[in-house]
């Protein structure tokens, strides 16, 4: 049986700080990807978004960020693999410190934002957080872009990867996102959205921006939580997923 | 035979920022307190005296801070005991994950500056700190100043607790630390700091400012390791204690 | 004529987190705090706000608060007057600067949180922060807890001060407010808040919890911004102001 | 009479962080670079540096850098130019005031670590950053490096601007620096240094490392301040220059 895994970030409010829908999502996604600290997230947030999930049954993973809470960590900066190396190894013994007081187990990791992205096509970075994981723990999964770097370093590290796709984002020729700053990035229309996942999950095929159709591993969709429309989204992509006859549930 | 343990924080550099003489102290303290980047230290950092602390056999404690990098987690905030929970935890689970991946084994935890001070006369706050070590790891070993709530706390949950007495400090007849505004409270000669510490290590008592003898439990002495003079004084503390028939080594 | 102002702390959002209906709000006040970046608010955030308050001719104020994000300036921490005395100028240059860049004045400076509560009862720190003040503008206005340090000092030092009444709260007989910890500290319903205020404003006297009328002088009413019902609330206490014959006006 | 400005950075302690030599290298540059608590620095920090340099008569310039204290400002980020713009005047601004309250006057703004040599390259950020400084005074003078987009941004905005030129880092064909990462990057010899200094200031040219002399604008050179050897050598290079009939002197 056909089967993936919806991941959405998750724990990204901060002290007084509200953000996202996370008890709402946790409804019908698979997998928890909790903020650390650096980003967003607070260890006060952390354990509270650790207890929601371990109530909700949803794989943990962590969700380490750049050093830039006023950016979200969405900013790019120039960090050497050792200092991406140390500062992902930071944030993943903290949430599974957090993790293991609450009676749970750390599942995966994932990067966030600019992180991600750098290490989407950065070999060393790449090599360096995927080494960071492992050297933790050999059996954690990391989550990066379908097709970049950070899931080949994760493969040759040894570790299981998830390749991660996404439902709201259009793809070019060569498999990789068409980028933000170019027209029809965004799906923006619900249904394109759910038959692209449809046929990403089932077909492992995706059509580019061109109408080529290209090969892509899905092991997992990226569900946007901080759009207010997300869980809405959310509840409806994992109804037809199911209708369709795919099983939806974490990376066993 | 009459043992002890000399522990010293450390890793309290950050960034480009340097400060202590780790290297120097590490050839004869048992036993480092790590910064845990709250107060100070970095994860760069924080791996560098891992190594180090390793390579010299030395017992690695994580020193959870307050989050005031500014005041070096010296001045006191209005915590709650579920933030100290919190803070404690994030910061022992960001050092345990570094030692992990170095090969090493986390040992202890000493709570650093206004932590340690608030945590050693408020019960709540004490019993929060001990609850996050023993939710983390029933094998910890919980350093507190002698006498106070976090070593009492430590015991009714279970852990293993070390009691601290400073060298360089005098005592009131309760037992206490004289505070620091009033005269006399630091010891300047280093011959009556060592009677000091040989005092209460083989005897078990501390003469308090007023002349009287009081009972003390010192399971290890403190290394203030600001001071450049600290390196030759632990040097010759650990040597007179050995000359006297005291084992120095770290807490088993 | 009576004439009273309504000032609210604003700019309180911090990078992609939001908090607080400025915009709203600034339709009523007549007096805006601006958060200055240590316990909310970040240089774009300070910036935005300002042209906003000008847009509307709202009175710009600094809002100083303590360094402690996570926290949001509400968690009392031990600094010293020197401390005080720094931050706060900092932080009201780095506010001065945006508003003269957006043509815009300084009109007064508030302090924040746990900064206005420890000021308000500790000469030292009260000194600390209205020598700071008029030493970079002796025209600007210190708003400070009627009855406190603060106001007493910012007198003392030749500033003009804006004693400061609260709509929500209740009154101890000694002018105090009841402690948040205490039964009956806030006024839910809004009919009374709005009688407090308007006695407070007309007559100069407020009936504390136990029954006592004691005197009060009322030059600014703090709105707090932080509910969603805040505009409403504002709205209502704007109108009844006005048509009981009440000038509602920033302070000249 | 040929003149030249001498600049050093300046300020960079932070908390209980010592760093750099300010004391003794005010007895000999005639502008400080005051760090302004992004890349390092404090409050309490700026204002004895500010003290420090108007006891000297040294000129005071804010030294903005990237929010980046574990990196020291020296990593780029990927900023926008309204965030350059923002950050510039925030930290500006902080500064002018504890100058103001301290009876000096700010003189001269120079980015610092990678937000200058961002803005060395970028137009859009170096506009961006010319417009802050001018929007807060006009009178305050933008230094960059020789040749940069900062400093035609600068002349384009209407503000005074000084060429910096570096004794210690040799010169390409174009008239840019030497990447660090290439081999002859750094001038070690203290003469060749003296040398370099003296034909760019008295000739107006360097000769670049291929052996081509080349025209450049030396109005300000700077002093690297976190080297033990630096009081030394701003000392040397202020009597050789002195010696060679070259007043050395702030930027009037």
């Amino acid at each position: 049986m056909i089967q993936v895994d919806l991941n959405c970030d998750m724990g990204e409010s901060f002290g007084t700080y509200r953000l996202g829908s996370d008890s709402e999502l946790l409804k019908c996604i698979t997998s928890a990807n909790i903020a650390c600290g650096f980003h967003a997230g607070d260890p006060s947030v952390m354990r509270l978004t650790v207890r929601q999930a371990i109530a909700h049954g949803t794989s943990i993973g962590a969700h380490p960020g750049l050093p830039d809470l006023v950016g979200f960590g969405r900013r790019r900066m120039d960090i050497t693999p050792d200092e991406a190396y140390d500062m992902v190894s930071y944030q993943m013994g903290a949430l599974m410190a957090i993790t293991l007081q609450e009676g749970g187990k750390l599942h995966h990791v994932k990067p966030h934002g600019a992180l991600y992205n750098m290490a989407a096509v950065s070999r060393p970075l790449a090599e360096a957080i995927a080494c960071a994981v492992h050297r933790i723990d050999p059996g954690l999964i990391l989550y990066g872009l379908a097709g970049s770097e950070l899931v080949d370093a994760g493969k040759r590290t040894g570790l299981r990867t998830a390749s991660e796709v996404f439902a709201d984002r259009t793809y070019q020729d060569d498999g990789t996102l068409t980028p933000r700053s170019l027209p029809g990035a965004l799906i923006t229309d619900e249904e394109q959205s759910v038959r692209q996942v449809l046929r990403m999950v089932k077909e492992g095929v995706v059509m580019s921006q061109s109408g080529k159709i290209i090969p892509i591993v899905a092991d997992t969709i990226c569900i946007h939580g901080d759009s207010p429309h997300a869980p809405v989204f959310a509840r409806t992509l994992r109804t037809r997923l199911e209708s369709e006859g795919v099983r939806v549930q974490s990376i066993l």
